[in-house]
């Protein structure tokens, strides 16, 4: 990222520069005129405004319409192009990486395999050649990288500093933003998955437009992520969604129902044993079916929990088990049905394993929106 | 509440006398000059809007500044006494009502016991005995009341409906709004009481400026209110906050605990059971301190469930049995620091038995700010 140039710095602060961006953001490319409507300002000024910002980078100019009778108007956009953002998911068995341009649009992708028990050094690593290898992809440099999002298992405070994962040991006690800004220079913020997960369900999955919606996040890990009012809730410690940690609520454990059962084959990786009996129980075996019984009794406890508290207008099964919904949705919603004092809407999942990272990315746009209209939170940069 | 005149309504709708109006709730007493700098209308326009709104009777002017030099400024004030509102608690054992001006500040207050088993016309006439008290105290008409806020017991619905209570028989499939619109001719507006309760904490109470907040509204029944980034979090279908109605949180049966302690004295009625139970352990009797810390295992269990799903800032200990703080509140702060990840504020509510009835005046004094600032939601009263 280029340093950034003082004098210019502070004029690029006036809300009537951020108020042409987000307009041109919002609005695809338009003349002056059209500009200087939508903003308020005076021709004059707005030509003022947007030759500053394409001296920034931000702003390009545009060829005219087609057919455009008279002298044709200039007409300007947006450079979406102009910097990337970069989201990362860092679960027990995978890191995967998605790179989009400031638009959110994603350009390339990446997964790399880790093992659960893999020592510290490793999975930082591993997250590193994620990123690059997106670079790579999609031939942009670090030094075009404007943010990188991540969603993290286990529990993370406002620092992003991770305090604990129960499923990954190593996991614990980390300055994962200090980390990550050792090895990229650009902004790094961090969350937690399943609120990460839930934002990308809210925005582009199966529960657009709902402004109220329980996201379990279910897997060989328990996890929920909440959208209250249109936004995700984060809690006042960054630590909303964590129903797994109370016993009476019987989520913890759930998952053993499924990695114990006596259908899966001997021999059978242990983080595959889960699927093993899901696969089992659509298939009719009747052993399989009783062990997805006693799961989603369990699963269901700490749901009704989440919907009698919040009364939300949708639950969307989400996470690593949301490809088995078919074996699931039904006997969930028939337990609710009878807990729940008013009925949501329940449905799966339609952005599957890539929930968390498409959240990521979608956290690094709403976060650039956010300087953008807040000036006090700190430099914007300067496209190179 | 008079008539409207259709003509001055279209054009009291206008942002800019709304906006005029809401300076004058806010900063008291303005001049013109004042006025027009506050919502950026010319002198002249500003003077239209004024006359505009005295003729219906919303704003006055007030005697000019004393000590002023050369010809005093004309200043204008919000008439908040053109108008009155009441707040109703309708609880299982009793009824309460306030009467307020405009701003929320209360002028009187009535309470009628009621029993938990008297039949539904009883219980209307003793809500109606409650209102027409407040009015004949501050020497006011039905005529001169704008809206009627009532928080009650039961689950309700978004129509104002009531479902069903576990507590009082007879309050069930009720039009609770329609049947109140029949004795007041005047805007009814129907929420759960918990939830009033909440908010009359968050704006008056212990919990002012708290963003989120877990409201424990426990006495001889069990509910919660949910304070979420600042404002109520009613739920999709008005049905949040029963996390009672699921069995493991053990919240339902947590109050007989304390009803069947054996240091209750024989002949006790049961409504006073509780609080005997409560004061015995205060006063070291170690049966009936033995059936409070039972109460409290139960109570900690759904409140732990609140504060995992939620990480709220705040968790607020109110309804009757706050009166019982001292015993209370330690031995639930040490579960919840067990059960949590991150343990919010534990404090006793400081408004006791009248939240509900305030949170009731502050609802109905937001509808009215909702009103002024959304003209499509119905005509604005006009002063008499």
């Amino acid at each position: 990222m280029a340093d950034l140039r003082g004098g210019d710095l502070s004029r690029l602060r006036q809300l009537n520069s951020l108020t042409a961006i987000r307009a041109l953001r919002r609005a695809g490319p338009l003349t002056l005129s059209a500009l200087a409507e939508r903003t308020g300002l005076s021709r004059p000024s707005m030509k003022e405004v947007t030759d500053e910002l394409m001296a920034l980078g931000w702003v390009e100019e545009v060829p005219p319409s087609q057919g455009t009778m008279g002298r044709p108007a200039r007409r300007y956009r947006f450079r979406a192009d102009s910097g990337y953002l970069v989201g990362v998911d860092i679960g027990g068995h995978n890191i995967r990486a998605a790179l989009s341009d400031l638009d959110g649009e994603i350009l390339a992708e990446t997964r790399q395999p880790v093992l659960p028990d893999a020592p510290l050094g490793e999975r930082l690593a591993a997250i590193e050649r994620a990123v690059t290898g997106c670079l790579a992809l999609s031939r942009t440099t670090v030094a075009d990288l404007w943010t990188i999002a991540v969603g993290t298992i286990g529990v993370i405070d406002v620092e992003g500093r991770v305090i604990y994962s129960a499923a990954v040991p190593t996991w614990r006690d980390l300055d994962l933003a200090g980390k990550l800004r050792e090895m990229f220079p650009c902004q790094v913020l961090i969350e937690n998955d399943s609120r990460l997960a839930a934002m990308a369900e809210a925005r582009r999955g199966v529960a657009k437009g709902a402004r109220d919606v329980v996201f379990l996040h279910v897997g060989r890990r328990m996890g929920a992520g909440l959208i209250i009012d249109g936004k995700v809730h984060r809690g006042f410690g960054a630590a909303s969604g964590e129903i797994v940690m109370l016993p009476e609520a019987r989520w913890f454990d759930a998952p053993e129902h499924l990695n114990t059962c006596a259908s899966v084959p001997e021999g059978t990786p242990p983080e595959d044993a889960a699927g093993h009996t899901l696969a089992a129980a659509r298939n009719g075996d009747p052993v399989a079916a009783g062990a997805v019984e006693r799961y989603v009794d369990d699963l269901a406890v700490g749901t009704a929990a989440m919907v009698l508290i919040l009364d939300p207008q949708m639950v969307v099964l989400g996470g690593g088990f949301s490809r088995s919904a078919d074996v699931l949705l039904e006997p969930l919603r028939r337990r609710l049905e009878r807990a729940c004092m008013r009925m949501p809407e329940v449905r799966a999942s339609t952005l599957g394993d890539e929930c968390v990272v498409v959240g990521a990315i979608d956290y690094a746009v709403d976060h650039l929106d956010d300087q953008l209209f807040t000036p006090d939170r700190g430099p914007l940069p300067v496209s190179r």
